[in-house]
């Protein structure tokens, strides 16, 4: 892609299957007693999960499809008395590319599906990427 | 977007301007040596930085635009050495969405522009998203 092309397309890679099955029952954070779930990824990138086994650590980047992307500024956690934020200050679901980002462990892996959590992310989200956590699991590249 | 509808589009909300040149030259990971870099947001997605300032630690989304996206196993840190791999259980950037996943600090706010760093990404580098760090820093939603 050059940066003339402004629009790269994302390829869902696979579901979240979870019982939270509104944004109203999910906690806003995994770390807030979210449930495990599965992430059933398409059987055309099962060839991505080699070698991944129970217990890696995972970050999984999902694709918040309920959220309002026109939205640039919140107050954070729904709470009007929290000052007006910009989005990227924040982790408002809500924002240009609604890109949810999930660190879970997994808990088994069975075929193409991984039983993962804990993980807020509501039934039927959208999956766009895995990446394994390395070094002291807050780096990233 | 339901999920019927499974090609989302990313809008690009900013590039990064880098002294790193090309891949070759970059590091593999922030920590690795990376240098400090500028984020150009748009001005159209400026309000999304409302109250961000030195010293933030962020999460940036990038598109890792030279990507190959039909890889689906690599010998991870191109080592042939290493087992044949599936990208979901690496860092590498050749996957379904080639989506770079760097933690960085803010050094500075200068209007839509952040430097930030340590950052491995090539000057050019279109970035997707931003979030604050929350929690211990490895948390995430």
């Amino acid at each position: 892609m050059s940066e003339a092309s402004e629009q790269p397309a994302l390829r869902v890679v696979g579901f979240i299957r979870s019982t939270l099955r509104s944004a109203q029952d999910a906690p806003r954070q995994g770390r807030e007693g979210a449930p495990d779930a599965w992430l059933e990824v398409k059987p055309e990138f099962g060839r991505a999960l080699h070698r991944l086994a129970a217990g890696d650590e995972l970050w999984v980047i999902s694709w918040l499809h309920e959220a309002d992307r026109d939205v640039l500024e919140v107050h954070p956690r729904d709470d009007a008395n929290t000052p007006l934020t910009g989005v990227f200050a924040t982790r408002s679901q809500h924002r240009p590319n609604p890109l949810g980002l999930h660190r879970v462990t997994v808990r088994a892996v069975d075929g193409t599906r991984l039983r993962i959590g804990p993980i807020e992310a509501v039934d039927g989200t959208p999956v766009v990427d895995v990446k394994i956590v390395i070094g002291n699991g807050s780096d990233a590249r």
